[in-house]
C-alpha cells in the first residue's frame, strides 16, 4: 500500500446557489472520475458561496491540505463572480487583461449580432504566469496556474463548459504531473432484478474481490428499475488493474447472466439500438402512460434515426383506436390498461409503420386513475417481433415520474430480452419466489 | 445589512463513498432547508472521507469559521466510523460509555433474535456533557454537544435515520439557540432570453434590493433555455420577509414582462398545462428531432390526460407523410427541417387528433445530418391554434441531448406565448439586437 505516494486533490465548488436546499455541486463527480483515472485521489470537496472572505479562507486552507486544487464556478462576468480575483490574491499573483481573450469574448457576442456588455471584460483578467484554457461553449476561460503555492485549476461552473475543457486540457496537464497509481473503474449495469436479489447473488463475489491482488472495490448503486455495480482496482501498472477488473466483470456476468446488459457503461437505450442495428430491424413504439419517454430515450442515442421509425403517444382512448386501430370493444371489455390492449397497440403501430419491431405500453402513472384491481403503477407491456410476441403486466411503486421511468426501463429491457431470444423477464428471480418481479 | 447577526452553520458530511464519482452528499439539502427556515445560514459544505487526520483538520477549521457545526455520517459501529472520536478529540472532550445507549442497541438486536456484535459498543460512547438524540430507525444515536468550542450536532448518514432525528430533536434545540430571523425564498423562472440579456435588464433591481429593508438577496442560475432567479429575504417577522419578496417578484415581472413564466417554482410544462385547462383546449404534438421529449414533459404533469390527446414521433420522412399528411413534395422542396414542414406537421396532427392546439417540431439534433445552410442545432417550430398559427426557426448550440432539451423548452415556451396571445418570441431581445435569439 503505497498510499503516501498518491497525489491528493481538493475540489472547491463556488456559488451561493450551491448552498440552497435545491441545488448542489455535481461537477465534482465528473472531476473525481477524471482525477481517479490518472491516479489522483480526491480527499475533500468543499462548497462555498460567492463571498470573498469565505472563499479566501477555504482556498487558503485547501492549499495547505492538498497537492492540487480544482476550483469550479464563479468565473462569470458579474460582480458576484469572485473566483479569479480571490484565488489570484491567495496565491499572491497579479491579474492582467489578456487581449486575445477579449477578442474571443467579443467574437462570441458579435457572431450572434450582439454587442459585448462591458462587464464581460472581467473574464479576460488572468493571473501572471497562468495558462488560459479555451472555452468553446461559453465566454469564461479556464485557468491553469502552476506558479502559485500549489498547482491550481480554475474552471467555469456550467457542466457543458467545464467537461470539454477538463477533457481537452486538464487531463493531459494533470496526468503529466500526477505519476500516481492509476485507478481503473468499470460500471456493470443490471436490469430485471430487484437490488436485494442482485446483492444476494453477488455476495460470494465480494469476498473473492476483497482478497484478490490487487483487491477489487465494489459499490452497488440501485435506483428503481436499474442497478449499477461500480468496480475499481488500483495497481502500479494500469494493465494489471485492467486485468483484475476484466476478471471481476466476467464473474458478475457468470453469476447474473443476461440480467447484465452492459459492462462498459452503455445505457439500456444504446444497447437496444445496437441489437436493432445488428438484426437490421426498425422499431416503432406506441406509448400511453410513459407519454413519449421510451421514444425520447431511444432517440437520445446518436444515429438512432437508422432504426427508430416513429412513435405514437396515444394518451386518449380515441387516439388508441384511431391511430393504432385498437378495437374500441377491446378497450371497453379488457380495460385500457391490459395485456390485450398493449398487444393491440404494439401490433397496430408495427403494421402502420411497416417495421420489424412494434412496442405497446399502457398503464396508470398516477396520482389518479387507479382502482383496487389495477392500482396506480400498473403497467402492461407488449413487444411484437417478426417471429414472436410477448406481453407482461408489472406493478411499480412510487409517484408519477418514478412510474414513468421504471416503465420505460422495463420496456427497453423487455425489447432487449426478446431481441436476444430470451424470456421477457429475468429467470434469476425464480430463485427467490414465484411472483413476478416488479422493479 | 445586519448580516452580522445571522448565525452561520457549516455542514460536514463524512464518508469515503461521498468522494467517489457516483455518490455525493444530499443530506445537506434537507439540513439547509431546515436551518434556513429557523434563520440559520449555511456558509459552506464540506465532504471528507473516513480519515481521522483529514476529518480532524476539517472539523477544526470549520469550528473556527462557523457558529454551529453539523456533522453527518461516520457514526456506525465499524473501524472506519471515526466521527465520534475525532469530534470529541477536536473539542477537547472525553468519551464515556452510556449504559442507556448500550441497552437501546442491545434491544434493537435482540428483538430480531440476534446477538449484538461487540463492535456496536462503540456507538454507546458519548462525549462529556453531550445530549443523546434517539435514533428510532437505526443503532447509531445522534449527539448534541453544547460544551465544546462551538455547538456541534452529530447525526448518522442514512437519510431515513437522519431526517426524523433532525425534525424531532435538532429543530427545537437549534431554533432556541439561533434566535435567528426566518428566511423566505422564492424562485422566479424565465424563458426566451439569454442570461446576459436578463442580467442587463435586471441590474437596476439588484441595487434596489441591496438597499431595501430587509435587503433581498438574489442569485441568477442559467441553464440552456432556462433562467432561474432565486430571491430570498430575512426578517425578524416572517410576514415582513414575505412582503419584501412579493414586492421583489412584482418588480422582476414589471421589468421582464412575459419572459417570466412562473413565480412559484412551477415548471414550464405545468404552466402550459394550466393555460390549456383555462382555455379548455386539448393539444397534440408532432415531434421529429425531440423524439418524444415534448410529449413526455407535457405528460409529466399530474392530470395532463385532461388536455394531452396524442403525440406523434415522426422520425422518418415516411412517417411524416403517412402519419401527418405532410406532402412529400414539401419535404423534398423545402427540406425536412423547415418552417413549412413544421407547420404541415402541426396542422396534420391538429386535424388528425381533432384538437385545438397542434405543434410541429423538426430539426437536426446531431451529431450527424447538419449542412452549411442548416447546421446541427437548427430546429423549426410551428404552433397552430384555432385562430392563429406561428412558425419559427432557431439555432441551438451543444450536443444532441442539449439540442433536444433546448428545443423542448423553446417549443413549450412558444406554446405558452401563443396561448397568452403574445408574439412567439420575447420582445425584450429586440432591445439588444435585431437577430433572432437562440437560447
Amino acid at each position: 500500500m503505497k498510499r503516501s505516494s498518491i497525489i491528493k486533490a481538493i475540489i472547491v465548488a463556488v456559488g451561493s446557489e450551491l448552498l440552497t436546499p435545491s441545488r448542489t455541486d455535481t461537477n465534482s463527480l465528473f472531476i473525481t472520475d477524471e482525477l481517479n483515472a490518472i491516479g489522483v485521489d480526491v480527499v475533500s470537496k468543499i462548497i462555498v458561496g460567492d463571498n470573498r472572505k469565505e472563499l479566501a479562507t477555504v482556498v487558503g486552507e485547501a492549499l495547505a491540505r492538498a497537492d492540487i486544487l480544482v476550483v469550479t464556478g464563479g468565473l462569470g462576468p458579474t460582480d458576484d463572480d469572485v473566483t479569479r480575483e480571490v484565488v489570484a490574491d491567495v496565491l499572491g499573483l497579479t491579474l492582467r487583461e489578456r487581449p486575445e481573450i477579449m477578442d474571443h469574448i467579443q467574437k462570441k457576442f458579435s457572431t450572434r449580432g450582439w454587442t459585448m456588455p462591458e462587464i464581460n471584460r472581467r473574464q479576460a483578467m488572468v493571473p501572471d504566469g497562468a495558462e488560459v484554457i479555451q472555452n468553446p461553449n461559453g465566454t469564461a476561460p479556464g485557468l491553469w496556474i502552476k506558479d502559485g503555492k500549489k498547482p491550481t485549476l480554475l474552471l467555469p461552473g456550467p457542466p457543458r463548459e467545464l467537461k470539454p475543457m477538463f477533457i481537452q486540457f486538464a487531463r493531459e496537464k494533470l496526468c503529466a504531473m500526477s505519476g500516481g497509481e492509476p485507478l481503473v473503474r468499470r460500471i456493470v449495469r443490471i436490469a430485471g432484478l430487484p437490488e436485494s436479489h442482485a446483492e444476494e447473488l453477488l455476495r460470494p463475489l465480494y469476498l473473492e474481490w476483497e482478497q484478490s491482488t490487487p483487491p477489487v472495490t465494489v459499490t452497488i448503486l440501485a435506483a428503481l428499475g436499474q442497478i449499477e455495480l461500480h468496480l475499481s482496482a488500483r495497481a502500479s501498472q494500469r494493465s494489471v488493474a485492467i486485468e483484475v477488473i476484466d476478471e471481476a466483470v466476467k464473474r458478475v456476468t457468470s453469476v447474473l447472466g443476461n440480467d447484465v446488459y452492459s459492462t462498459d457503461g452503455l445505457k439500456l437505450e444504446a444497447i437496444v439500438g445496437e441489437l436493432l442495428v445488428q438484426r437490421g430491424f426498425r422499431i416503432a413504439v406506441a406509448e400511453s402512460c410513459t407519454g413519449g419517454l421510451i421514444s425520447s430515450r431511444l432517440t437520445d442515442v446518436p444515429g438512432s434515426s437508422r432504426y427508430v421509425d416513429q412513435g405514437i403517444v396515444s394518451y386518449s382512448n380515441e387516439a388508441k383506436s384511431s391511430l393504432l386501430a385498437v378495437p374500441e370493444v377491446l378497450i371497453s371489455s379488457k380495460g385500457a390498461v391490459s395485456s390485450s390492449v398493449a398487444l393491440a397497440m404494439a401490433q397496430g403501430i408495427r403494421i402502420r409503420a411497416g417495421v420489424h419491431v412494434g412496442v405497446g405500453v399502457t398503464g396508470i402513472a398516477g396520482p389518479d386513475g387507479g382502482s383496487v384491481a389495477k392500482p396506480v403503477g400498473t403497467v402492461a407491456f407488449a413487444v411484437v417481433l417478426p417471429d414472436r410476441s410477448e406481453t407482461r403486466v408489472a406493478q411499480f411503486v412510487g409517484e408519477r415520474a418514478l412510474v414513468k421511468s421504471q416503465a420505460s426501463q422495463a420496456a427497453l429491457d423487455m425489447i432487449r430480452r426478446l431481441l436476444l431470444g430470451l424470456p421477457s423477464v429475468s429467470e434469476n428471480n425464480s430463485k427467490f419466489s414465484l411472483t413476478d418481479q416488479t422493479n
